[in-house]
């Protein structure tokens, strides 16, 4: 089978492999359609997680099963799947404490495109199919659905881990597609004032629709400063990271409450030390909770999410800017990812 | 001062009473507009507290203060006020644990109409000024500042106690204006599928504006049976109790799923048992929590609620069916209430 | 091989049955010591499950490996492990949302002795291996491992569902062997004053080693009336019910402070409802919430409750009265159960 | 009336002051014991709350009343009374919310020896007496009684935001008296292997008396290497912070699993950033969240500690390894704290 695959750091090529095998709990998918992330980027042009040779790349996507394993009790050939980017081994210790995302050691239960091949594939293989697919629900479309593979359940866990309240004013740093499904998380997790700090046009526009009261652009002086503006001084209650760099850290501490709550989804890619400033971080005593994680991946996500989506709650199909047809294209969209165009949020390829 | 009073059981009348008098850290308010609420029915013709002489009635309102005491740093004369229904002493034990409605005893946290005069005076005292008012934010009509006295905290608290997270199936049980509210706040604390028991066109109406997906009517047979069939059989993950009485439980637990939380919001008023039914929660192993409460009070928990409605994420005016103008109706809204026309919601009464 | 085995309802017998089958992720345990338990009798004598036919009894034990499926990856032949009674499938939805013991549906994580043979046989099947055994850490005794089976997870169950803080007055009402476990847990989550209701003298005896400050008896009179004088009309932070019957939670509730919690973890095998007294519980607003649950079962609390055995935390070891030794001694050792002697806690067999 | 003050950084002196005015909510009390703390020497020597002229020092010690405001409810004059070292105002908006710490202001609740004079006067102010007090419980000896006001809710504070729960892993960094009492405190919140991080004899002693399962000296080696060699490479599931510096957050990281949490309540007194690094992090994925505080100050938790005490359940006294006689003996008390001499805890000085 083809796929596109990374050959080393700043390289790819498609390559021929052979057809994956499946255990009696896993599953053998074909996709239905891809969709590139900024990590995907980081992996390849980066190398944020070392070399890899000759692996297939991609983690979002949506696919009809081809194949079972004998203890899969509840999918079957021919059905339509949703597939979070992120699939745990169900059964570890990790999993059992309520973190999958690290069963088997730290983001390891990230395995697309990082320990095994992705689903830029013309195949590829679901582990605990039980566990780590759900049914393509009725109506909904290819774009949405790759949406609910990564961004989405990122947004949504960035929300989660701030811990947003009824009323709390929030401050979204980064408005790209997962900083996006942040802000349009905290509108449904009962923000008051949602604040997203971007300046692109096109997710300014879908950041207002799904929620934001007030747009922060850096272009117009610093963020710390316009945020604790708009909240005369008293900063806000929770801060979603989900942009920016190292430094970040210290704007989100500057411009939040005593008693406040971080929540980083940015992959951070490079740097030794994330800085927290002692002062305004109370000299240790200001109550000001720093927590960053990985999606939670899983069946139990999808199906809430699909949920979501079917409520009209959340739109995230809103944030394809870009439609791409053919499998072949996945390499296209993934230098699209790469050279992120001004009016691009996010491209999707339907097979 | 003049003053809407309870006699007695069954008995109101218009009375005459000194205008109070405040302590240091208290604040004597004039009413702007003032709104009657079942409660107000139950106490006065349900004898629901036991008996009350010469007791003015109500405790949703927004006023102008008139005096303030010596400790009082926050508020001044002139300045418009909300107020809560419930207001707490803030240095009680009870407080500092996260129950000031319940400081001094259960439920003593709740003193307008009940240990004190309430709102429908010429005037009217409020225990610890500080703690327990908010500014009228600039541009919120008197309507919808009435309803935060209540409606709004009660509804917000029935979702808060049923725990309702992401993607979670809901079902509200009551459509009354504290039913309403909680459906409106299910989704924007993250419901997916939203049941709202009721059937009066314009509770159903408004459900449905608040984000029902589904309204569900008991006189199209048992709710249980009908919540089940849109569950799949499944059952909802979370179920608020808004309206029913003792036996509203037993259909709760019926439909709600292992692992799932009710919150109750609903008055009481008779009875000696509510009832659980043994094996629908798992012959008491069943991971269903029961929980009820009344709202919290206090400033904290207005100015949340306003910066909720200020960034348009509820809109409790919308359950103002009725506006009636000057003091002495307050009367006729009492009535109005006891006697629940099939197109009321809520009056409102203008000073 | 051999089983002890239920025949129907009131009915045992030693029954001859083959070896079980395994799929590729279980695992095939050979007895090393086995408990009864009083669900056990239930199920025999009261027949609380339903009409059960030649079903082998018993979820308490613990064995050595005599055969694993071929993906099962951290055990193999000859590994001595613990078990616990509660076996959840863990990949399932159920389980992805924390509720592993209703994978499946409402209390069917319970496998053993339920909807499959349970430990009482010469060998034992274990589905997921990897997610439901532990090794048996070096040093600890057969009769200690029993005891982590299912009377130490549902002792702390009892307080977790009760969530005890630092501080919090505790009431245990019943303290037969998971009482006693509650009472142990308790004093270990921040419990200060610590009631225990029983009146057995060698149950009175462990309990007060096991942390109880205080001893309630009902045979001094009305236990309610008891704990408010011990609180001074205070009564108690936090109610883990593990004895009595369905009219328990009408004294739970009453010597309980609002803002309290309840956490049963009493099997209710009779009656059809649980009655809340309405006016104690705050006419449905006193913020007492109830909770009643199934142990969580799983290799992770296992290892968890070990290393608090291995770290002199908890001493459950404490509670094995009687020791008999060989597997036909199983019967013998149900009907001590059954028939509970005023000296037994909890009798173990070693094979 | 005279106190021990601090005149400028890095000098201190005996003054006269003017006794204290008391507004209707707060009390006037008599020094029974009282104790010096590391963070008046922090104050004092290192300027680390900036520049104070004539304070009056101290904020740990038990009183008797000397005189109550009007509007105090539950003290009267000649109470002998526990007096935390924070004392918030409880009816702003940051108590309403859970961090009356930070009332008026990040650590704004801190008052004593920071915003007004501190307990080493004649007789010294607490505001919101009701809220602020506690009665001293019979048989409680006055040393125990000086560390329920800083040394008890510091350590406790740490383990509640490490959110130590059953069979946890748990490593203390820093054992002087806080650190004590967190591994104390980690020890009755279900904690089993409990590493303590120091060097001292008495302390190591006192540790063990209070539940440390293993003593880790750096001066063996580096402590994230010994932390990971007692866990075989799995590292711990918390981390209270009670000593070292902003580098201490580095290896506390690196000493975390994943799904880890860091509670930190050392006062961190020097330096611009706390260091979290990137790559031990999760590269701001490893859901390993961080948090520092205050205690939290206020009566409940004063009866809480004291119940704690009565239970047998923590030992306070055991730190205290000086007493001294007289008040004027305050300032030698300072200075030994400064000096720390190898064998002191805890000095107190009886009045």
């Amino acid at each position: 089978m083809k796929g596109f695959a990374m050959m080393g750091i700043g390289k790819t090529a498609w390559i021929e492999k052979d057809k994956p095998a499946i255990s009696p709990i896993d599953a053998l998918v074909e996709p239905l359609a891809l969709a590139p992330c900024t990590s995907d980027v980081h992996t390849v042009w980066g190398g944020a997680l070392g070399d890899r040779k000759n692996l297939i790349l991609g983690h979002e996507g949506v696919g009809k099963v081809v194949e079972v394993g004998s203890l899969v009790k509840d999918f079957k050939k021919g059905d339509k799947v949703l597939i979070p980017a992120i699939t745990p081994d169900w059964n570890s210790v990790e999993a059992q404490e309520g973190f999958g995302q690290h069963s088997g050691g730290m983001l390891s239960g990230w395995k697309f495109s990082n320990f095994k091949d992705g689903v830029f594939g013309e195949l590829f293989h679901v582990n605990d199919a039980d566990g780590n697919m759900a049914l393509l629900p009725d109506g909904m479309d290819l774009a949405t659905a790759c949406m609910l593979s990564d961004m989405v359940p990122t947004g949504m866990l960035g929300v989660e881990m701030a811990d947003v309240r009824f009323g709390d004013t929030v401050c979204v740093i980064g408005i790209g597609p997962v900083g996006l499904m942040a802000v349009a998380s905290a509108a449904i997790r009962g923000a008051s004032d949602l604040f997203a700090v971007g300046s692109r046009p096109d997710c300014v526009r879908v950041a207002k629709e799904f929620g934001a009261t007030e747009i922060v652009n850096y272009k117009n002086g610093d963020i710390v400063k316009q945020v604790l503006e708009l909240t005369k001084g008293q900063g806000v209650n929770r801060v979603v990271i989900a942009g920016g760099d190292n430094d970040t850290f210290d704007q989100a501490v500057k411009m939040l409450k005593p008693g406040g709550k971080i929540g980083n989804i940015n992959y951070l890619g490079e740097g030794d030390y994330i800085k927290i400033p002692r002062v305004d971080w109370g000299l240790g005593m200001g109550h000001k909770q720093i927590i960053g994680g990985l999606m939670m991946g899983g069946r139990l996500r999808m199906e809430q999410y699909a949920r979501l989506w079917k409520a009209g709650r959340i739109k995230p199909g809103l944030m394809v800017t870009h439609t791409l047809n053919g499998f072949e294209k996945v390499e296209d969209s993934l230098l699209m990812m790469k050279d992120k165009a001004p009016d691009l949020i996010k491209p999707v390829v339907i097979l």
